[in-house]
């Protein structure tokens, strides 16, 4: 039976009407009309950021997770899990903006063409010129022929392939270049010296002679859960010429990889995921040419580092056994692919090179983050860290390497905390609380009035907090301390970080008591990794001489801080360099020098992957970590320090 | 500005109307309207057959040939060569049907598996089981690694390759098979021991273990100008399960090869060839498998044979240069490639061969003909003829082969004579004479009132009235004959094969003057072309110990009466061998043996191409030649002597 929906949205004056047959969820309904809701957990019912009013008619809800009484009273439904039952009229109210905000302000990274970086040995793809006899009656070799055999005198190529596509256009290139013409070829093949494979691609033929100096473009490309960034190179000089970065287009569907999973298994889902991230690729790739006068689809290589699910999400390949014990991907090393067939709006033939990835939650964006980090190479015990959505964790030297992911959540990107929010604009980066007046001082990004808390702003209040007194080493809000900032709140004891009259929304600011247990859960997890990890090899965490931290966490978090709540080891501070996006870094390394390319895949080959959710000792490990800043104080003597100079009771 | 055009038709009752700007060719606006205009020129205007009668309106002519003074009057225009400049209405007549009769009760022929065919010797595409062991906490390998290592440890495959679009399915079929799968692949590379590619490639997998025994298809696929054939063949017992064979669904696009290059060089032209010749070889394979009650994804393999003119149409390569000087095409060997790319509804993986050509004007279908006739292992000097709507002569044995082209023009196959057509229901397909009363006695395909004459007709047709007198040497008609079957028509002196009140039409059936000029004209390019290839390698054409005729065109006709009118040399009617389809014949052998896959590679590479066109021998040989059997008649002493039988007189 149909029904008929009725939709009304705060910014357009006409209502939109579709036919359903009952039991359709209002969020397909409304997908029907061409409005996006958007559903950060991936329609799972989770975060309640879906709710739609119900003006009239009769609906069914599922579930009403996240909605108080009052809402579900005033007709509030989640759209991912409401059905409807007869004609009914929907309220859409304004939905959170997710901006495409090309953030080449902060991520911009100074990069300096690798030393000795040498275009015809190092690089897989190559721009040739060819002058070609050209046909007479005497010689009626046919176009393609005439080709290979101007490749094979110049080049020494054995074999050459060709796609429909090219071949189909090839005759009337020839021509007009009057068989002049200027080839581009990826020869990985017959650089990588194996047996498999000993021919050329032709990726693209262009009539007349181009200038061999001039440009020659290959994209860098890290896919993140929550930011894509894509570097374009000039495969000739090896300069990095443009850094764009945006947000991951899916993230309307799922703020994490298991809520894109989720969504991805519905119907229509994974197809939507893959095109909201390669239009979010796309458009990179077309704002980073256009600074260069170049054309996207000039670009001929592109090089994607990514984590496991990103991977599958980017291809269409299903991600569902990512999710499901035990817990294994389609495919860790996809084959190089044609653009065309990615999907990429570059040259369609462009050889577009997934890096590979080791395992569900350790993807192609940690053996990247090796690469660059050098930690495979290096001398001395060397522990890598990336947190983004997830926490990886891999430990190591020129010897060995293990591996294993945290399932983090994203408390640390701002999500599943009341006041959290991403790094962008208005968020607070950083707090300081007067132990005595408990009175913060705080920084907001790009100044003016705060709006929310972002990661490096809570791992600060969550350290502040701690070490005045404010939360004990469970979490609790101490709620005898002398000042109105600490109150009983909605959601237990909280400490308010900015009042309502400064802030942006014109409500108070806060950190909860819930919050205060999500962030201690992420960084938990996170510790107890380096725990097992460092318990595998048989080594104490002590003996680690360098701790790498990649992602853009890692570049705005005060170490000390960090230390101070737990989630990092109690090291001296000169042992840790914070390196930015290492897995956008390696691709660019991979991208650019096919030794580079081949090293990755012996980084993935030599990583041993310990699945956590596997290990017994791992339970162990998080329960202890689930303090501040540990239970065993031992391992954290700096902050045993810092509390006794602050005179606050240690109880070891 | 926008004219209202009105077309009426004999079979539909409403008109139907378009709006289209000044200037607009009326075929387009037919196109437009839905209709669609026979152009078996290509839209040259030069075959008439696209007539259609303004009512109403005005519109320009560009050209008027083959339209009487009569018709222009009565509003008669070639829609393929008039613009309209205003508003019009046309009537569209009955147009010339172009069946989609599956000739299988024509063409089948008998065909053995070859002798010692075996599958896991011969075939390159190979059905192999697979038990996967499942994958566990213990094992998490991702599912494209675990398949490769099954196939490794079974197969000493060293490296496969897959499409991204079976990655993309790979998890779900590994899952839906409990990690039993079934897995089709292409090992051609390996087989061919070459050194350019060492890998094999995934065409194909299914859920759960596959009878080993149970057919696995292929089909062997010939293009021809006019009918395309369809062998569906079981590739683990060689079999020859269905064959199919229809007109090429680009003849409404023009008859012979250089109309359809015409075509296709018009706007959107190319493209429509392609699809109509998809379109035919989709049809077929549907038909064929329903007869077996298989599905065309069922199909793994395909080879190709054709034409080069055919086989650029068919990939959506333009093929102008081949009818340019110096007549170059674009691609004589084209990759292999999946059904996907090029079009065909078979598994979209499946590897399409299509088989290599010589030059321009020498094709895959004669490479595949050499191979099937056995031309390039013969002992002694062999001839071999391929007439369809061109004609190939290949002449040599197992030491060397040289080959030409003939532009014979479709001649043979009906085109270019008034009552001429092809050899369906309805043909004359042999006419006798009478010496005394001139009165004929003919036969006519499927029985019942002749309609035209085909090929076969028409050279039967040409020999007996040669041979009793009514047509002199030059092909003059004999006026003076005492038979009111002779007499002046409006295109010169006639003979009425059948009377009005005997033929389907109710019109007198006639061969005039202009036709027998057509006639000897492709007869004469045919033999001029034996000529030239036995002067070129120096032998006299009586040396030649055999000919080989393929194509429909041999199956039919008689050997003495070709022989009469100087189309096939003067030899004993044992030396000659007529092989039916050679072409087909040909793909089925490489389809089935790699072998002889690499046998036709190697025939393409021994053949050497005598461009006709730029040899100066072969004028002085055609116009010899374009007379009745030919100036020289000591090269044909059996007709010298039936004439003398017959008191003709001789005039050597």
């Amino acid at each position: 039976m149909q029904h008929t929906i009725t939709f009304t949205q705060p910014d357009s004056p006409t209502p939109i009407v579709v036919q359903v047959p009952t039991n359709t969820l209002l969020a397909d309904a409304a997908h029907l009309a061409g409005i996006e809701i958007g559903q950060p957990c991936g329609g799972q019912g989770r975060c309640g950021r879906c709710a739609v009013q119900v003006l009239e008619g009769s609906v069914r809800r599922r579930s009403t997770l996240r909605l108080s009484t009052e809402a579900i009273e005033q007709g509030f439904a989640l759209a991912c899990q409401t059905v409807v039952e007869g004609d009914v009229s929907i309220y859409i109210p304004p939905q959170e903006k997710i901006e495409r905000k090309l953030t080449t302000d902060r991520v911009v990274a100074e990069v300096t063409v690798p030393e000795g970086y040498e275009y015809l040995n190092d690089q897989t793809v190559r721009r040739i010129q060819l002058e070609l006899t050209p046909p007479s009656m005497d010689d009626q070799t046919d176009d393609w022929s005439r080709l290979q055999t101007a490749f094979r005198l110049g080049q020494r190529f054995e074999h050459m392939t060709c796609s429909l596509s090219l071949l189909q256009r090839m005759g009337d290139i020839l021509r007009a270049g009057e068989w002049n013409v200027t080839a581009v070829v990826d020869v990985a093949n017959i650089l990588e010296d194996s047996e498999s494979n000993r021919s050329v691609r032709l990726i693209d033929l262009q009539p007349g002679l181009v200038d061999e100096y001039s440009p020659l473009w290959g994209t860098a490309i890290d896919i993140g859960t929550t930011t894509v960034s894509l570097w374009l190179v000039d495969l000739v000089t090896g300069q990095v010429r443009v850094q764009v970065a945006e947000y991951n287009g899916q993230i309307a569907r799922g703020e994490d990889v298991i809520s894109r999973i989720m969504y991805a298994s519905k119907s229509g889902g994974g197809d939507d995921l893959r095109q909201r991230v390669l239009a979010t690729i796309n458009h990179l790739a077309e704002t980073a040419c256009k600074r260069v006068n170049a054309k996207p689809e000039n670009i001929v290589k592109a090089t994607i580092a990514g984590n496991s699910t990103m991977m599958h999400l980017l291809l269409g390949i299903p991600a569902g056994s990512i999710r499901l014990s035990p817990f294994v991907t389609v495919v860790n090393h996809p084959p190089v692919l044609a653009a065309r067939d990615v999907g990429l709006n570059i040259n369609p033939e462009a050889s577009v090179d997934c890096l590979p990835g080791v395992a569900s939650y350790v993807g192609a964006d940690i053996t990247a983050g090796v690469l660059s980090s050098g930690l495979d190479v290096a001398e001395d015990i060397t522990l890598f860290l990336d947190v983004g959505t997830n926490g990886e964790i891999v430990l190591g030297n020129h010897d060995w390497l293990v591996t294993c992911a945290c399932s983090a959540g994203p408390a640390f990107e701002g999500a599943g905390v009341v006041n959290g929010m991403r790094a962008t604009q208005g968020a607070i980066e950083e707090v300081w609380i007067n132990g005595e007046t408990f009175e913060p001082t705080y920084r907001v990004i790009g100044g003016g009035k705060p709006k929310g808390i972002c990661g490096s702003g809570l791992i600060s209040l969550l350290s502040e907090t701690f070490l005045t007194g404010i939360l004990d080493k469970a979490g609790n809000v101490n709620l005898m301390a002398s000042s109105s900032r600490v109150r009983e709140g909605a959601h237990g004891g909280e400490y308010v970080v900015a009042w309502g009259a400064e802030a942006e929304s014109g409500e108070d600011i806060v950190i909860s008591r819930v919050d205060v247990d999500n962030l201690l859960r992420a960084k938990a997890a996170i510790y107890a990794g380096f725990t097992v990890l460092a318990d595998t090899v048989g080594i104490p965490l002590e003996s680690v001489s360098k701790v790498l931290v990649g992602g853009s966490f890692g570049k705005y978090i005060n170490v000390e801080k960090a230390v101070q709540i737990g989630l990092l080891p109690d090291l001296p501070w000169e042992q840790f360099d914070f390196l930015g996006n290492t897995s956008v870094k390696g691709a660019y390394s991979a991208l650019l020098d096919w030794r580079k390319r081949e090293q990755i895949t012996d980084i993935a080959k030599r990583m041993t992957y310990i699945e956590l959710s596997a290990d017994n000792s791992f339970y162990d490990a998080f329960t202890s970590a689930l303090f501040l800043p540990h239970t065993d104080l031992y391992k954290f003597p700096s902050v045993v320090a810092a509390l006794e100079e602050k005179s606050i009771h240690v109880d070891k």
